[in-house]
C-alpha cells in the first residue's frame, strides 16, 4: 500500500509536470500565431495564460519537496524528484519567452508586417518540437531522445542567424523599417532561448538517468 | 550537538549562496568594464567565470537536497532552503545574462564605440545594486530591503527606455551604425534581465518571511 501511494505520487508528478509542458508548447504556437496574424487579442490571452504556468511551477516545486521531505526516496527515486524540479523552473522560463513574443506581438499589431513571416514560424515549429522531445525523453528516461535535441537546438541557431542577417540588411537598406524589424530580431532570440532551455532539460534528463553533470560542460560524478 | 550541527549546515548553505552572490555581481561589473573598455580578454575572462557560477548553483542544490532529505526541516528552515534552490536558480541567469554582455562586448570589441557609454554603466551599477539588496534581504530575511528593489527596477526600466530610443534615434539617422547598435541594445535588455532576477529573489523572500505568494500576482496562502 505504502509503495504503490509512493508510486502514485510520481505518476501525479510527472502528470503535472507534463501539463505544464504541454501549456508551454500551446503558447509558444500561440504567440507566434498572433505575431504572424497580427491577432492582439491572441497575443493578449497567451499573456493571461502564462499565469497558469506559473502557478504548476509552485505546484511541482510544493509536490517535490513534500516527496523528498516526507518519503525520502533514495537514489534514482531522488534523482528524478530533483530533476522535477529543474524542468518545472525551465518550462516556467519557456513560458515567460512566449509571453515576451506575445508582447512583440502586441507591439506590431497596428503596423503592416515588414515581410511574410517564415523563419520565425519554422523557428518555433523547432522550439516546440524540442519542448516536446525534452519532456518525452524525461518520462521514459531516454537518453537517446534527449541527445537527439542538440541536433534541434543547431538548426535553430542557424534559423536565427539567417534571421538576424536578412533583418539587418533590411533595417541598412530602410531605416524607416527599424522599429519593425528589432521586434522581430527580439522574437527570434526569445525562440532560441526556448530551445536553449529544451536542452537544458535534456541535460537534465541525461544527468538524471546516466548520473552525471552534462550541463556546463562538467565532468562531477556522483 | 545534533542541533548545532543543523545550525552549521545551514550557515554554510547561506555562505555558499552569497559567495555565488558576490561572483555574479563582479561578473555584471567586469562585463560592463570590458564593454565600456572595448577589452575582449576581460569579456572572455568573464565567461571563463561564469562556469563557477555554474558549479556552485550544483553545490547549493546538493546542499539543500541533502539537507531536506537526511534533516527533514520544518516550517521556516524548509521554506529557507527551498528559497536557496529558487535563489540559485536566479543568480545562475544572472551570470549567464553577464556572459551574455561579455558576448556582446567581444563582437564590438574590433569596432569603435557608437558613442560614450553613460545610461549602460549606470544601468549596471543599478543591477549590481538590486543582486545586492535581494541577498541582503535573504540572510536578513529583511522584507523592507527586498521591497526597495521594485524601486531600483523601476529606475533600470527607465534607463531601458532611454537606451532604447537613444539607439533607435542614432540607427534612423545613420543605418550603417545598425551592426554596433544592435549589442548595446541587447545589452539594456539583458541588465534590465537581470534586474528582473534580483526582483524574483527578493519576492522569494518576502514568500519566505511572510509565508505568501507574491511572485507571479498569486494570491496563495500556506
Amino acid at each position: 500500500m505504502e509503495a504503490s501511494t509512493f508510486d502514485q505520487e510520481l505518476a501525479d508528478l510527472k502528470a503535472t509536470i507534463l501539463k505544464m509542458g504541454i501549456l508551454v508548447q500551446e503558447l509558444i504556437f500561440k504567440s507566434v500565431e498572433a505575431l504572424k496574424t497580427r491577432d492582439r487579442n491572441l497575443a493578449k490571452s497567451v499573456i493571461k495564460m502564462d499565469m497558469e504556468v506559473d502557478r504548476l511551477e509552485l505546484v511541482v516545486d510544493e509536490k517535490c519537496i513534500n516527496l523528498i521531505a516526507l518519503r525520502q526516496p533514495k537514489a534514482s527515486d531522488l534523482r528524478f524528484i530533483t530533476t522535477g524540479i529543474r524542468i518545472a523552473t525551465d518550462l516556467e522560463r519557456v513560458g515567460d519567452l512566449a509571453e515576451d513574443i506575445a508582447e512583440r506581438a502586441i507591439e506590431l499589431s497596428e503596423q503592416p508586417l515588414l515581410k511574410p513571416l517564415i523563419d520565425i514560424p519554422r523557428m518555433a515549429i523547432l522550439a516546440e518540437q524540442a519542448v516536446a522531445y525534452s519532456l518525452d525523453a524525461f518520462v521514459g528516461r531516454d537518453v537517446k531522445k534527449a541527445k537527439a535535441i542538440w541536433q534541434i537546438e543547431k538548426e535553430v541557431d542557424h534559423l536565427r542567424d539567417l534571421v538576424h542577417d536578412e533583418l539587418l540588411s533590411i533595417m541598412s537598406k530602410d531605416p524607416t523599417t527599424i522599429s519593425r524589424a528589432i521586434p522581430l530580431l527580439l522574437v527570434s532570440r526569445h525562440l532560441e532561448r526556448i530551445s536553449d532551455h529544451a536542452t537544458n532539460i535534456a541535460e537534465d534528463v541525461v544527468y538524471m538517468v546516466e548520473a552525471k553533470v552534462v550541463k556546463h560542460g562538467g565532468g562531477k560524478e556522483e
